[in-house]
């Protein structure tokens, strides 16, 4: 099927043919595309734009990864389909941030495809490809990491993460940044600053804010972040949209005939 | 990988196993995963369970299918995936109902393994599979019906619908219940009545109410349906839960190091 620029859902069906894609390739597993209408609900719900609280968070977040030593950006198949050109200028910025690929669904075949996406995008240096450490506590293949990636990071990005490794970095006293759509989330509960917000618009706004660091050197120093007010903020929003919806429709009184 | 019973999200899990085997086979496409993820995110909002408006509303459409001239069912890939058992119990308990393939992303090949699910699952007439007529107005495949099938149906059931055909069924004067988790679509927005409620769920409810209207032998008369009024009760439990959630994360405050 042909998609028309004017159609007025243009921006997000393109998304959706471009995982289609990805999905035959074998770089996004089935589970990533019912991910991926999760997100688009949620989304919807925020009104389809960065809200200034996210913007705040993201803003944050490129203080966090700047000031870090060992910043690492965890990287799996929806987020190398939708998001590797924002990764590459994120690493561009800052060279000294890693790029892990870690998959809940690993195969070395997907891994190959997943480190390919990314070099192709400009991320010269891809960590987990082949796997050196475990995080303890964690039963999924999402344990096995890279011994100087993921495994010594003292600040984890986490795109489209899910709960149970969020736990398990911070358990180990790594502070966890997530992506997530979802303010409900066990990922943004966990995470020491989750960013509610979709995943490319999120990552643009932070390779933005590391390049203005890196122009004017900023010192590396990180802020304090409340996670708490920001979900409650993003669970604010959801809740003006739904009320401005509620509004909306008109009643309509029908019969079966 | 294994599913353990005793996960959280059981239920779900094997619902998302269950779509990966569908959409290998073909039955199930890509965009219908994102569907599905797009569902279970406004199903989460919604407590994962039948509301009694939700419950009201499925009575009401079990008395339209009862009272109508020529219901129709209409059946796309993950309808078929999903819910064939509970459309075959809906035509046991009142076999004046017709069921239609009807696709979106249409080929011959989609067509039989829809056909051949219903089939498996009990229906013994499915059609649509040799469509005879057309819709006017409707670009897609969704256009290509069966002359004595959705083209004459007078009430006609469409799970996980696109809007586009409500619209166009409802043009004709036809009477249009959907079954769609989000109460903002614009196929809950454009149905005679909307039932907002997990389509499993929905058709199960469906199927009882009807064996019980054919044990009594109820007299064919349906009864009015305010769509406003129910579509508004779904965004209101929404806000309730989304307040209930908003107060449970404790706020949290951090920093980078």
């Amino acid at each position: 099927m042909r998609l028309s620029p004017r159609h007025p859902r243009y921006a997000s069906l393109r998304v959706r043919a471009g995982l289609a894609v990805a999905l035959r390739e074998g770089l996004v597993v089935p589970e990533g595309l019912i991910a991926q209408g999760r997100g688009e609900a949620f989304d919807y719900l925020l009104g389809e734009r960065t809200s200034a609280s996210a913007r705040r968070a993201e803003r944050a977040a490129a203080h966090w990864l700047w000031s870090a030593e060992h910043p690492v950006i965890s990287v799996n198949g929806n987020v190398a389909a939708l998001a590797a050109a924002e990764i590459a200028r994120i690493v561009r910025a800052c060279p000294r941030i890693g790029v892990e690929v870690n998959l809940f669904h690993r195969t070395p075949r997907r891994v190959r495809l997943v480190a390919r996406s990314l070099r192709a995008a400009g991320v010269e240096r891809v960590l987990g490809v082949h796997p050196t450490a475990r995080i303890p506590g964690l039963p999924s293949d999402r344990a096995r990491v890279d011994r100087n990636g993921i495994y010594r990071a003292d600040v984890c990005l986490v795109p489209l993460e899910d709960g149970d490794r969020a736990s398990a970095l911070r358990a180990r006293g790594q502070r966890v940044i997530s992506i997530d759509l979802n303010p409900l989330s066990r990922t943004s509960r966990t995470a020491d600053l989750p960013i509610v917000d979709e995943v490319r618009r999120a990552l643009d706004h932070i390779a933005r804010d590391l390049r203005g660091l890196s122009r004017r050197r900023a010192p590396r120093i990180g802020a304090p972040f409340d996670a708490g007010a920001a979900l409650a903020d993003a669970l604010r929003t959801v809740g003006r949209n739904l009320e401005r919806a509620a509004r909306a429709p008109a009643t309509r009184r029908a019969s079966p005939r």
